[in-house]
């Protein structure tokens, strides 16, 4: 165990299940502690530290130069329910690491150094990546219903307009990251250069059937709508191992209505979530999974399309450095997409040049108990990051 | 209209929602409502009355031989959430006209005639057929939590034990109910003479994966449960149709765990609910479905019986007499099994000679606004059960 280790591990306790896996909801009584003992840390490692108004934990570290913007490390240290110690947290303690590294160097930085631990990027009421979204003003106030959704969360439309930082005073963002999939752990790779954020397209599919009663309509006379939708769920699964090595269709919330179990369901909804980096590639898959639903016969089908999140590549220069500094450093790695959506997300579409490190994650396990990633792959990874930041704070103006 | 069919269109009025459909849950405050506005009709016809312990409404009308059993006639009062005017209701206010007209006529029967208007033979948490079951004394207090489930509706084991009967002082038992399936409407035929309640087995089935994050979890690697039960569902109903014409099967019921956008279904339970007159047909579906299931490469799948409910054949003298009265009365009739459940179940269960009458639903629908029967079928039913009632009378010691 390591210095950067020890204190991952001991954030990682909080919001411990009994059965090991870890639930730190943004803004819940666990995420607060976490960002409290987060904050004693990074103030331990020189950072000075703030907590906004939408609850994201900040730090920063003064440069030399004055006339340079900020090189700025970022994740989050929210969980998904019964989620697991890497996702997020993983990238904010080693932004302390990178703190500690220099100062126990002797090392001062010509540029600021930036440290976020964003709240909310997991899923929730007010979207995924919600915390960076704030600091990048990409959330929209005026959506309806949202206020009353911030008020369960106790805030205001005006604490997301006080979180808005001037993002065009950031040099660059760089995240590190649990890969979340099984390609570095499968292939032995110790670390992932990411190109870029895949494209996620939602939509919730309807299948309208005609309501019976089960015990007294003959099985040739039936408007299934669940018999429907098992139809073009399993043509959704088929199509996506069929049209693209690396497109992922998921559908994975369900709802049929009326629900009964004598009764001939006449609606289902389901979400389907497709990724992948081409959105040409997603939209060839969506138009051919509506050609299908129309030549299912138990029910009729309309499409919503409720997210469309474009792929974000990230910025070869950094791209570049992170891939030059793993040859110096003689370690194995690989460039590849990021099939999940990230903080850096946002950063990218506000206009930041984004550059994102994986490491290997075992089995390929995420969002669940069992996610882990070994020491040594954490120890290399924050190594990584600590020396593309000398690197860039060398490169950059 | 008439003047059954007034008073059956009164007492649909009560629990009318905006769409039109009904909504009359035992217990409810509109179905006690219904209750008393049948009890004062049930009076007026010359019933005595009775709300039983478990508010199951009943009627009493002596007979003129002290030495002869009742004749019953039995249905509900309570309706499906959205459920429609005549499921239940029509087969008490016919009780209710047979009085009517034996008064009109001047006739007394030898046979003492009783009439129940059942509570909650809709499915609830207290199991269907509750309240003819809680008249045959087949309500088994010492469940597990069923204690519980009574006190949400302000009975208690009691209350159960007050309500039974001894049943084995009916002579028969006859129920006019709507069909609630498309044979009569689709082949142009006035009355369904019952052969027999159709066996009703239901299991829980549950579908085993893994769940993973749907961003980084590439197709080749997932161990989808929802496209694992999406695929037996498929199968589950093309298996219906191939097996036997009168075979039906029913997944009404589906959950799926853990029920995000972006995170792989690790588990889903859903209900199969299958139904047919001979019990060795279903076994030889369920023995098909499970191995299907087995051969389903995406989930491992477990299977739990949940409801055995065994076929009940109809009196053979009942049926006889109902089939020689349509006869007589030039009334175009079938014999044909039950796909529902009814309150009759219970009785004959308990070892009451049971006879049903069934008439055309509209397209086959019921449980829901759009149910309809034509007021001359309505009238044809009760006049048949009317001449029924005289022939057994006649024919019964």
């Amino acid at each position: 165990m390591s210095r950067f280790t020890d204190i991952l591990m001991e954030i990682g306790t909080i919001g411990k299940n009994e059965d090991g896996s870890i639930t730190r909801i943004g803004f819940s009584e666990d995420y607060k502690q976490a960002v409290a003992l987060t904050k004693k840390y990074m103030e331990e490692a020189g950072f000075t530290t703030e907590i906004d108004t939408v609850y994201n934990l900040h730090g920063y570290l003064p440069g030399t130069d004055p006339n340079t913007k900020s090189i700025v490390i970022g994740s989050h240290l929210d969980t998904v329910i019964k989620g697991g110690i890497f996702d997020g947290c993983l990238g904010v303690c080693a932004g302390i690491e990178v703190a500690n590294r220099l100062k126990e160097e002797g090392i001062k930085l010509r540029h600021p150094l930036e440290l976020w631990g964003f709240n909310m990027e997991e899923s929730s009421p007010l979207g995924g990546t919600f915390g960076s979204r704030c600091v990048a003003g990409m959330v929209d106030i005026n959506a309806e219903g949202y206020k009353e959704r911030l008020e369960k969360y106790g805030i205001t439309p005006e604490d997301i307009l006080a979180a808005r930082r001037d993002v065009s005073e950031y040099a660059c963002y760089l995240e590190y990251h649990i890969e979340q999939g099984d390609k570095l752990f499968n292939e032995g790779i110790d670390i992932g250069v990411v190109s870029g954020i895949v494209s996620i397209i939602r939509y919730d599919i309807i299948a309208h059937g005609i309501s019976n009663h089960a015990g007294t309509t003959m099985m040739a006379n039936r408007k299934d709508a669940l018999v429907g939708m098992s139809k073009l769920i399993v043509k959704a699964n088929a199509l996506a191992k069929e049209l693209d090595d690396t497109l992922v269709a998921t559908i994975g919330k369900i709802n049929v209505s009326p629900g009964q179990e004598n009764v001939i369901p006449n609606e289902v909804v389901a979400t389907l979530e497709v990724r992948h980096m081409e959105p040409s590639v997603i939209d060839e898959y969506i138009r051919l999974i509506k050609k299908h639903a129309a030549e299912i016969p138990d029910a009729e089908f309309t499409f919503q399309n409720t997210v469309s999140k474009y792929s974000t590549p990230c910025d070869s220069t950094l791209i570049e450095t992170i891939k030059k500094v793993c040859e110096e450093a003689g370690i194995s790695h690989v460039v590849m997409p990021s099939g999940a959506g990230h903080d850096a997300n946002p950063m990218a579409h506000a206009g930041v040049p984004i550059g994102m490190i994986f490491v290997p994650s075992k089995d390929g396990l995420s969002h669940c108990g069992a996610e882990w990633t070994e020491m040594h792959h954490c120890d290399i990874g924050v190594d990584i990051l600590y020396r593309t930041v000398l690197a860039l704070d060398e490169l950059m103006v």
